[in-house]
């Protein structure tokens, strides 16, 4: 039975997040609308992240278990033409071995939150950035996000309905970039936590305006507590971007390009 | 009379182009209501340029006469509360003299076409780039683009329902640069005619792709003739960026920050 590993961008606008539900449009049903259009199976595709409604993707990955072999090319492209005209783009196809997993073979996953930062509403970038019209001071957010780094418990950063076991994450890095109006926190961990990002975002946010300072948001990880998390950046500014894999486990035979 | 010169942002995609029209949603006419709102007077704006259906602007210029004087502010925030949600965004307002006028007093317009060059469907970026799956040669485009540069009669490049009295323009700049998959196409100069930069941008796809060559371009200007021009590029990969005005014709007097 071939396994295939997908990559895919999606506009998370009109879908309630990644995970199929009954009676909501999701990235994973579609996905699996298309594959049963494609190939007759019904195959659900199992992703490395779950994405909330709202949120974008430029890299989510996938894999699929398929009873029939394809060139990978051809899975990508009747794939494609079975989600038009939904927001959904299956970049490229690899085969994969039997052992690759999108979520557990992950070694590190790529997030970027966008920030609008000037007075006027956004026009062209509405439902693809958080709106700040506030001026933000992008170095102050750059250095306080350095005291997120490594291993902690991030109690003050998750969801109240989080279901991971543990609150202890590790981050290996934050970057806050700004160019022209527009800011990028860069975020890269292993894995995250339910509203991670945004709750993280939210709280440099206040630092940014200047509120908060990097010690504030030092004592707010400290604290353990949820509701010393700053207001949670909106899903739109949100872009799954990147998942790293080791090399070598994946063994792709065939790429489509 | 004040007179105020607005700096526009919008997403071309729901509107039937910049002009206002009787029965169509129009840039212009959204932009009329919410002055009608703010100021209960019927204001026309007046636009440097005239754009189609489904084009895109990061910096439209327009400007107004109102009879009461206003702060910029004042007004870039009211015809922005007005506008919503409306992708059409104000980006900064400014009081300038009664001889400026935003049309006739440009002295260079600035275009950016956006193409994707990428195998997949476009998903975050529907209607905000012109999908080309096959691969483009971006430097033999720039190459070919030179030769357009400077005065020419651009009759193969512009609609058959252009209503400009000479075909005879001067075109100052055209720049092709990749950025990844995706591929700039800038174009500047004082003043374009109908369709013209999507009908350099369809034959240079043309050139990208290999069917023509620097020559073949050179021949279908020389030509001026409309059926030697390669198919025009679609209106979603078009961005209206820029209008240049002589410095000191303004005389600007407050600005919106």
């Amino acid at each position: 039975m071939p396994r295939y590993k997908l990559t895919i961008e999606y506009d998370g606008t009109p879908f309630f997040g990644w995970q199929v539900q009954e009676d909501a449009p999701s990235v994973q049903g579609r996905l699996r609308a298309a594959l049963a259009d494609f190939c007759g199976e019904a195959v659900l595709p199992y992703g490395a992240g779950r994405t909330d409604r709202g949120v974008h993707a430029t890299g989510q990955v996938a894999h699929i278990d398929l009873t029939r072999s394809f060139p990978p090319f051809v899975i990508r492209n009747a794939l494609n033409n079975h989600l038009a005209p939904e927001p959904i783009s299956i970049l490229t196809v690899e085969e994969v071995d039997a052992q690759f997993d999108a979520r557990f073979s992950a070694v590190q996953r790529h997030y970027v939150y966008r920030i609008s930062n000037r007075p006027a509403f956004l026009a062209l970038d509405r439902h693809r950035a958080w709106y700040v019209p506030q001026p933000l001071d992008d170095e102050a957010m750059h250095d306080a996000g350095q005291s997120l780094l490594g291993r902690h418990d991030f109690t003050t950063f998750r969801s109240a309905r989080c279901q991971a076991r543990s609150p202890v994450k590790r981050i290996d890095t934050i970057t806050v970039q700004r160019d022209g109006h527009v800011i990028n926190v860069s975020v890269s961990a292993p894995s995250f936590m339910h509203h991670q990002v945004r709750s993280i975002v939210g709280s440099l946010r206040l630092v940014g305006e200047g509120k908060w300072s990097r010690s504030d948001l030092e004592e707010a990880l400290a604290a353990r507590d949820r509701t010393r998390c700053g207001p949670v950046a909106v899903a739109a500014g949100l872009y799954f971007t990147r998942v790293d894999y080791d090399v070598g486990e994946e063994a792709s035979a065939n790429v489509s390009k």
